[in-house]
């Protein structure tokens, strides 16, 4: 049952007149639920209270909160499919999708408290002191990372659960010790209450400190930038557009005091196509690529936007056949109307430049709002002079840039924006003999795939998704897997302390068994 | 022997007209020599440099770097005497300071080279493929930090050595991999000039490339700004005032590309005084204070400037006794005429604000030059108010802040902006008692003492300089110690990569013997 309310800490609250709905773009109608637009009175409470409750959450111990992230993976798995049904009317999104997502949602809720429960994530780093030391004594140092305070967390179009409501960014707050203030995606709001309810549910079951959570509704960009704004909010994680992305990191440096804010944003997601690939598999590669291209409609972040090559038959071969097969991708729908204009409006107006020429496009019919898949070809020369064909197209499309050789294709790599993901086809040889290329890809990129396509992101710990600007405002850090748990913290140092007063990652006999950096040496022992 | 050039990768240069000196503060008078400022020209033959430069450097092994850095300890100590001679001619430190400060930036760069051989740094986190995982292959995945690219380096006023041409900002970037272009500070443009020729010669013996470091002269702003918008600076280190290092943030963050600024800024440093420490100790902690507030005349990032306690008797005398202890220390120089005059600006205007009552000041005569400590005294409930009273005064001052009872220290804490450290003079009893003031205090600063002064900042692993806006622009990051290095990368994860065409540290077989996460646990051990 939807009740469009905001969710402000334990409390459904609609003191608002704004109201929205959201849409079903497969049935090209709004869904019957309305939504209340939190109130600035609403922004300021979720963030009292999730002030308030920082006070308490920031110490509890990591088993503790560990329980809290498993329960909140348990009551999404509660709500069963009337979730599946609210995320698939919400957003055309296939219902095997819909699961696989919850099923990741949930999968990285259970690896923060797992990594909670391991406890090494706080980098302890501890010089011991020598109190007797000449000419003078060595003071006693140890440090670790504490959480900072209320995170805002703005959710995804592209992602109604893994990177919204209780995605990766709340989940790396909760686990840091922070707690959330939720800026639900307007096109999900449905949905995002669903799991505001789990999320409420998992706190009472596991005593959570009221205000831990807050899910607001909107449908503008002012409860966001109110929220971005408000002295008690300590960080931001953005998932969407370069364009939303950078405002709002503009915005928090306007700030008195300035928060971090963890953007991730537009990627083309470069792919290399080199001549052993094409020699051995250019139709699996080509076939590969059609269904990367249009995989959830194109609409994710690591979509394969771009392939460049050096000109050859073989790479020609490898244009048409991804032509002909993406002619034969049946569309689907896209996640909202405005979603599907901005694709058409995107690809058209990379046609319209006269700059590129088309190689494959699906002609036939398609319902309202489903993205017909489009790949077009460019030479590298042109495409190094226009910036305007570096840009994302979100939607099912890619374009092909044809280099002369390698060192123009080198040339149009060294040419890009920062991206999250670089991909090569080739062998090892080619690695070794195309060190330039590959380095240049690598200075680009936040992430390096070889053979493989881009789409499909794994969760785990050594998974880097993150890119130099503008594919995110930190290229440091990553939005997916458990790293993400260290943008919500910082290392605060004892000098002197009693021992038996210090966090227990830092005393002496080692309570928790982390691993921890003693006197330089890399170790679990107790001093 | 001075030549006031500017030192373009492996080149002496001064092709610009405008020129300055730098000040004897002892002699008040200029020094002899003559700086000429780097051109826009002589700017971007730096950064081009630097960029050409990292194309090889990027790819040293930590022990070639190792080595480069302790050739530049080896010729700092060769510049002997006369690198003494003229740090004091610059600056009017003492002798003892500056042997002192030289040991410390020769023993940076020899940590800094420790941590490049031992080689855990890099934070291998590898996650092993399962190719053949039902329903899907597990990928391949391993990332680690690489470094982003030439670094912009600010050289501070208060350290001409430790902070400045060699100092922790530039140790902790060649380190990382990042080749240094270095913004000197126009007050010890000699000094520089001394430390930019040891660090040359240190490149041409261990055959660094051209280009690996660069040192600027500058007098005004525009050398920095220049420096801070050029498209191929990747970062920024800065040490010195807020107004400062904010500039340098704002500006950095209007870039197409936004670059981070790691500002190192202002802080007062609040000292809390707790009842058991004016019980034991009142007259030793009087004497500590009134030395370090007056250490290097006043003139570090960590001098208490403030000092908090609860009306008492023993809090009575514990002013009383510093009021006639710093009434009673000879001035000494401070670095600059101009810093001389802020600093008599800054505390006329505490006075002169009618807020604060003195407590004790140097009645004396003083040279030219030198700082007449001073210390005042004001309500909290004044203070809270009064957020001009909260502004660092740069030199030999602190204020008292009285308070009624303990909830109002903790609201004068709590009043309090971010800082580097947070000290408290008290026993383990009352940490426990009072922890709502222990954890307002933490809450604000990056290093918590207890029982001893903020002044002398050990360089170690654990040490954090670092703490929340304003006194740094990046809460998260250190420049004091070998953390620091993590301010120049950025992780790349590598998927699918052949396993023998990985970086040493990604290897199966760990031949650098590195410490690293493999899926999930701590270990040096082969894969």
């Amino acid at each position: 049952m939807i009740t469009g309310k905001n969710t402000i800490g334990n409390q459904s609250s609609a003191s608002g007149t704004a109201t929205f709905k959201t849409f079903n773009p497969i049935e090209n109608r709004e869904t019957p639920w309305v939504f209340h637009q939190a109130t600035t009175d609403e922004i300021n409470q979720a963030v009292q209270l999730a002030t308030e409750a920082f006070q308490q959450y920031k110490n509890y111990s990591g088993s503790r909160k560990a329980a809290f992230l498993r329960a909140i993976a348990d009551e999404i798995a509660a709500l069963g499919d009337d979730l599946i049904h609210t995320y698939i009317a919400e957003s055309g999104l296939p219902e095997g999708r819909a699961r696989g997502e919850r099923g990741r949602t949930m999968g990285q809720l259970r690896a923060f408290a797992d990594l909670l429960e391991e406890g090494s994530w706080v980098e302890a780093i501890i010089d011991v002191g020598q109190p007797d030391k000449q000419p003078m004594a060595k003071p006693d140092i140890r440090k670790m990372l504490f959480p900072i305070g209320p995170v805002a967390v703005f959710g995804a179009s592209n992602f109604p659960l893994a990177f919204s409501t209780a995605g990766g960014d709340t989940a790396s707050a909760l686990a840091a010790g922070c707690p959330v203030v939720v800026k639900g995606h307007p096109l999900h709001a449905a949905t995002g209450e669903l799991v505001s309810i789990a999320i409420l549910k998992a706190a009472e079951k596991t005593k959570m400190p009221n205000g831990v959570f807050s899910n607001l509704n909107s449908s503008g960009i002012t409860v966001g930038q109110e929220l971005v704004l408000h002295p008690d909010i300590k960080a931001v994680g953005f998932t969407g557009s370069i364009a939303g992305g950078t405002s709002i990191y503009k915005l928090a440096n306007t700030r008195e005091v300035p928060i971090p804010v963890y953007a991730e944003m537009g990627s083309v997601n470069p792919v290399v196509v080199l001549p052993s690939a094409l020699k051995e598999k250019t139709v699996f590669w080509a076939k590969q690529y059609a269904s990367s291209i249009t995989n959830g409609t194109g609409q994710f972040c690591t979509n394969p936007g771009l392939i460049l090559g050096v000109k050859s038959g073989a790479f020609d071969q490898f244009i048409e056949v991804l032509g002909q097969e993406i002619a034969q991708i049946t569309p689907t729908s896209m996640l909202h109307p405005n979603i599907f204009k901005a694709f058409e409006k995107g690809v058209d107006e990379v046609v319209a430049s006269q700059k590129t020429t088309l190689v494959g496009a699906y002609q036939g019919e398609a319902a309202p709002n489903q993205g017909k898949a489009k790949v077009v070809t460019v030479d590298a020369g042109v495409f190094i002079e226009q910036p305007m064909l570096h840009r994302e197209v979100f939607g099912p499309y890619s374009m092909i840039v044809q280099c002369e050789n390698d060192q123009e294709l080198q040339s149009a790599i060294a040419s890009l924006e920062g991206q999250l993901t670089g991909t090569l086809l080739g062998n090892a040889d080619e690695l070794r003999n195309k060190a330039g290329i590959v380095d240049a890809l690598k200075e680009k990129v936040g992430r390096l795939i070889l053979n493989g396509v881009p789409t499909g992101v794994e969760v785990c710990a050594a998974m880097h998704h993150g890119g130099p600007f503008p594919s995110t405002t930190n290229a440091k850090h990553t939005s997916v897997g458990v790293s993400a748990v260290t943008r919500w913290v910082r290392p605060v140092a004892y000098q002197d302390w009693p021992l038996e007063l210090l966090p227990e990652a830092l005393q002496n006999d080692n309570p928790l068994n982390i691993h921890r950096i003693v006197d330089g040496a890399h170790t679990a022992k107790v001093i």
